[in-house]
């Protein structure tokens, strides 16, 4: 493994007309990439989190529809989009909390739809345009996540994290993490604590892994060591991600997110929640009426 | 399982001439209480943490020199010594930070100098009492621990514990728990959030068991969760154990317990640290002399 590696680990790809998901549940001791053969096998590995991680989950949506049109019925538009349709319903089903899942099926089913005069053969192809679209920008974003965080790093600074915001919950970069990547390739030294971030240990098998094998100064700890670290091991920034973010700023994270955020204020060590701005919901007042 | 059973677990016996001791690194899937034949086994039992909490390493130690005492040549005091001097040795040398097991080894240690004059073949006899003494001791004093924390208590209250300080850590009651255990006796209802302490999960493993059997209301949450309890749940107050507390009322406890210190003051949450006062360590200034 290298930085280059760590970066290209995408844990979504299509390649030669297959599907094929990293399979992030067996990590760290597996790296074991998955063909999707049905629509099935693409809401079991959201469902299971085997992808997980809110950019990582739009990709692969958008993906698995490319596998529904393939098994869509061809014989009229209305019969394709019937078939289309159900298993857009049922991708949607797979993780309910995944607010990226419904933003990315319904964007596929928008371009569909505004492409209904073509030739039902063609739909196929200008779904998996759609799709490599939104990895494509799932990356430019997480790049200029990467850019407006690093302007926060100085060489030398230690960061602490919680859960996984990084490669391996986008298409590259990664969100919160983001920032560490762009300081890496600029030669920085940037130390992170990584909370093992229980109860799924997504900071243990995932961040510690992708900081390792990148080449980062990475130390895992436990989630209940993340104060004694603040006051005894001088933590410049924490830098962790968002699942979504009310109108008045409020927003909501993994459990543990609170935590550091109230030790954070008690240490005086700025706290930043970092993510794309399709996070941002302005129907939503405030943290409380966020649903968990 | 039932109160009465739960408060006499026991985590150290010594009966019909033989000590056993709960392997509590088995709990809480299996209840399994282990003999020991010679003291290189009540080594093992502390080194790894068959027996733990400071009053049941205590009480394991006082028994093993038993084991000790009945293994030594009898040919005269000094040969007697000689071999006792050596076992005593290497079982302070099981767990070098546990000041109980070195107060309990060197309590013995005295009791066996002051009767030197003896027969030989009475000093086992005379080791004997001096563990069993200990032993009531240890519940005497949980006892008291357990009715002067029961006045911080109401009915109905909720508290907040990290590690196990309970049935488990002492020969009954415990410490910071003994007084829910009290509680409980008199018919209160307290509702107990019980971290899960990683990294060995004597929370998960060991409180949340031993409170469950005992009838209380018990809730095993991940420790990162701890802040988010105190702001939602409501948490009336915060119990804890423990390990030395410094002249100046500084103390050192399991990882963890400084970050629910500074969430405890965040939430304007009483925060009691509870244990005897053989904690109280004098010749300690400050908390940054204690080792850890």
């Amino acid at each position: 493994m290298s930085f280059d590696k760590i970066m290209d680990l995408q844990t979504v790809r299509y390649e030669d007309g297959e599907l094929i998901i990293l399979d992030t549940t067996k990590l760290p001791t597996h790296l074991d990439y998955v063909k999707m053969e049905t629509v099935e096998d693409c809401y079991d590995a959201i469902k299971t989190l085997k992808v997980r991680g809110a950019p990582a989950i739009g990709v692969a949506a958008a993906y698995s529809l490319v596998l529904a049109a393939r098994a869509a019925r061809k014989s009229s538009f209305e019969d394709f989009y019937a078939d289309f349709k159900k298993a857009k319903d049922y991708l949607a089903a797979s993780r309910p909390t995944a607010v990226n899942l419904f933003w990315a099926l319904d964007r596929v089913d928008n371009k569909i739809l505004a492409n209904k005069e073509k030739p039902v053969t063609e739909l196929e192809g200008i779904i998996l345009k759609e799709a490599d679209l939104i990895k494509q920008e799932d990356i430019a974003m997480c790049r200029q996540i990467g850019e407006h965080g690093l302007s926060l790093l100085k060489d030398g600074m230690t960061i602490l994290t919680h859960c996984n915001t990084g490669v391996l919950a986008a298409s590259r970069y990664g969100t919160a993490i983001a920032p560490v990547y762009l300081a890496l390739e600029q030669g920085m030294h940037i130390k992170v604590y990584a909370d093992e971030t229980r109860p799924l240990l997504q900071g243990a098998r995932l961040t510690a892994y992708e900081l390792f094998y990148a080449g980062a100064d990475v130390t895992l700890i436990c989630d209940n060591m993340a104060a004694a670290v603040m006051k005894d091991k001088g933590v410049d920034a924490i830098f962790i991600g968002c699942d979504r973010i009310a109108a008045n700023g409020d927003f909501a994270n993994k459990i543990g997110t609170y935590s550091l955020a109230v030790l954070a204020k008690h240490h005086g060590i700025p706290f930043y929640s970092v993510g794309p701005t399709s996070t941002i919901d302005m129907d939503i007042a405030d943290g409380s009426c966020i649903p968990i």
